[in-house]
């Protein structure tokens, strides 16, 4: 951190004392516009309250399509157009159940939901003894002892890990890959501790995938209370038996669409800068911070700069499809490609709405070293955490064509308290940690659009 | 801050390279420790859904003072006591009511609530029409126009500012100062805008003083919706009367105590740092972030540090009385100068359970130098944001004694919306926030012991 900051003070002190000035000014405008008359607070009501849930090829993502079609126009965006492409249609069914059945005590009833994509039981249900493992090794060790069982996935997430992220990708491995993992040692399903960093009552969806070398089974998640519950019944030595009733099923994929907004830039309009969200959601919750606040904050980044003038082409993307398959964002790059259009930069905000901390950047060094170049502009906004890092699912696939990539910080502590679960609602994001976030945005895009990168 | 990295990379460069490789492993176990097993949640729960509101001079005061001395002790403590001082007795009363009546219109009720140690207006009430200024000028160059009427303080926090604090400072002389400043010219009541950063529907109560030379009048603050309403109305020209009925009043002092615990030190027992919060609240609500937290986080730094160990003796006080006149802090002072005890730091939590983001430091310049020297400990969890400031009303007057005073920094974009009214509970607390911060406190108290200030 120090030797970038050592960097950035030489940069400063050979560029353009003026230039310097108009940006801090240009920036502090921005922050100024977003936070007094933010459009972001209203659209996410609107789209979590008129909408609601958005689960890829529901009807409800539909409507979405075509609210957020209009909250872009209403940015004052000079076009807007969809883009087509194909989306799965996995739908959960009737309401699931499950139960955990010992012996001489009363049966427990299970906060539980199927996972994104996963096979339902159907009516008959699915019912076996319950196998718990606590890591991926521990399952390979146990190998065909679980044939015919249950496998209860009790992967906590790491408290001591700072940044959330972490832990939900190390412990996330159980929803994503647990399915097919246990089926190879002949289980019959599993159950998944939810993916959250707190004690909840909520079961916390998310999407997994099978492997065509082994059956389809059956695939839950229980919320962390039950997992905490059911991992002492266990450890109690008891013979813990398991039911559950689940009627999701796959449903042929649908047509579905990226909603795109642009502003033209006044000097390089061919030069493209993206910014996005995902406008799918888990059909679980409104998707508040899911990334609904990535959605409505890529158009006021638009209202802002529509009002602020950029030299280069603004687009905010909504895009199709991210939790189960990323469709919308191969559908993206193939336009991108096929109109040979000159992507220089795309920042996705897909970490909730919550207060920034920086930005994580995927780009050559030479183009970090210009970033870092901004941090005087930047950390008197509390953007203090700019480095490398993933940028995001969305704007990823437009690495293929040489684009700088970028993905929004956020300081997501609560993420984790709420991700996937019905607790992600509106109620659950603050307007102004929501309006700093498009703010932040809007002022690294406008740094880019006025500078290039 | 430049210049400050650039002195902590000196300082890093000529001290002992084994020595920080120890302090890094150390305040990594402190972290890791409170993130894992911290007593801050649950203690909160106790201290919000036990106890509640715990306004000075309330028989809930009372109670939280038992229920934190056992906290302290589960905390393993090697002393706790208490310290008595006065405390006002200041009671709300029945349920308070007030309404804006408008020729012609349905009468709109407010949500509204008496200013702490405002008189009432009694059964009988109180009815003028209504005055809106929008600053203290305006209210001085109205003059003599607003007597025999109810002066409507519309200041609003200012959005622009990244710091909320600085909003509630300068909007907040309207609730501090606005019925002494009213009453100079003759106006019979003043209702006050709410210092709420967002719209929303609940009064936010908090001190105010009255000028000895002017009459005293009833003081209530509206909710920032009814504010916002009641501004349209008045620029329509229309006469608007309000009428409200509070049964506040001030009844004599009684005793209150701080609480203190108390960890010796192996090696400089008789230099003493404290960390505290203030215990009462105001009666409206659980007082979770104001100041809840403060003192399960302070509880949690002597629990974490009893673990780490500690050269010099680490205090954490919850301080009696901080809302209204400060007679706990008045206390603690007074007692240090009697005992003539050596306090070398104080850090004082009082910005709500959010994540830290470092700490404002009211110290000699080289004293601070030697905390930036710690930035590069500090700033992988976040801590980017240290610096001069005030640290915080309870620790304030040990400045008397020479003490290095601190104030631990918060991300509090959400604090305002819920500061001093029925919102601040703790279900409005995050978990992995308080621990974050009490982690924070809990590292810079044990750098402090390690090393001496």
């Amino acid at each position: 951190m120090m030797r970038v900051i050592l960097i950035a003070t030489s940069i400063f002190m050979y560029s353009s004392a003026a230039g310097q000035a108009d940006d801090s000014i240009a920036v502090k405008k921005i922050f100024d516009e977003t936070l007094t008359n933010s459009s972001a607070y209203t659209n996410l009501r609107t789209l979590c309250k008129q909408v609601g849930p958005r689960l890829s090829g529901s009807a409800n993502f539909s409507k979405a399509v075509q609210v957020v079609s209009q909250m872009m126009k209403d940015a004052g965006t000079d076009t807007v157009y969809l883009q087509e492409c194909m989306i799965p249609h996995w739908v959960r069914g009737e309401k699931e159940t499950g139960k955990i059945i010992i012996s001489g005590e009363k049966d427990h009833d299970l906060k539980l939901c199927a996972l994104g994509t996963s096979i339902g039981t159907g009516i008959k249900g699915l019912r076996a003894d319950v196998v718990e493992v606590k890591s991926m090794p521990e399952l390979h060790q146990l190998g065909d002892k679980v044939k015919g069982k249950i496998v209860f996935f009790n992967f906590r997430m790491n408290p001591t890990y700072l940044r959330v992220f972490q832990a939900y990708g190390e412990s996330g491995i159980a929803r994503r890959l647990g399915a097919a993992q246990a089926a190879k040692y002949g289980a019959i399903g599993v159950m998944v501790r939810s993916l959250a960093i707190n004690l909840n009552d909520y079961p916390h969806t998310g999407t997994m995938s099978y492997n065509d070398s082994f059956p389809k089974i059956p695939a839950v998640a229980i919320s962390t209370n039950d997992a905490e519950w059911l991992s002492k019944m266990l450890s109690n030595s008891k013979v813990v038996t398991a039911s559950f009733k689940t009627y999701c099923k796959q449903l042929p994929d649908v047509k579905g669409y990226n909603v795109v907004g642009e502003i033209r830039g006044s000097q390089f309009p061919k030069e493209i800068i993206t910014v996005g969200g995902h406008l799918d959601s888990w059909d679980l919750a409104e998707g508040a911070n899911d990334d609904g606040s990535g959605v409505v904050q890529s158009v006021e980044v638009l209202r802002a700069l529509k009002k602020a003038g950029t030299f280069r082409t603004v687009r905010a993307v909504a895009f199709a499809n991210e939790e189960i398959s990323g469709t919308g964002a191969d559908a993206y790059l193939a336009q991108a490609k096929k109109n040979n259009e000159q992507h220089i930069f795309a920042l996705e905000s897909d970490a909730g709405g919550f207060t920034p901390r920086g930005f994580r950047l995927e780009m050559d060094t030479a183009k970090m070293q210009k970033i870092y170049a901004w941090n005087y502009l930047l950390n008197p906004y509390g953007l203090y955490e700019t480095g490398p890092g993933g940028s995001g699912a969305d704007v990823g696939p437009l690495k293929a064509i040489g684009t700088a990539l970028a993905g929004l910080n956020t300081d997501s502590q609560r993420y984790f308290d709420l991700h996937h679960a019905a607790t992600d609602t509106f109620e659950n994001v603050s307007e102004r940690e929501l309006n700093f976030g498009a703010a932040a945005m809007a002022a690294l895009v406008y740094l880019v659009s006025e500078h290039g990168l």
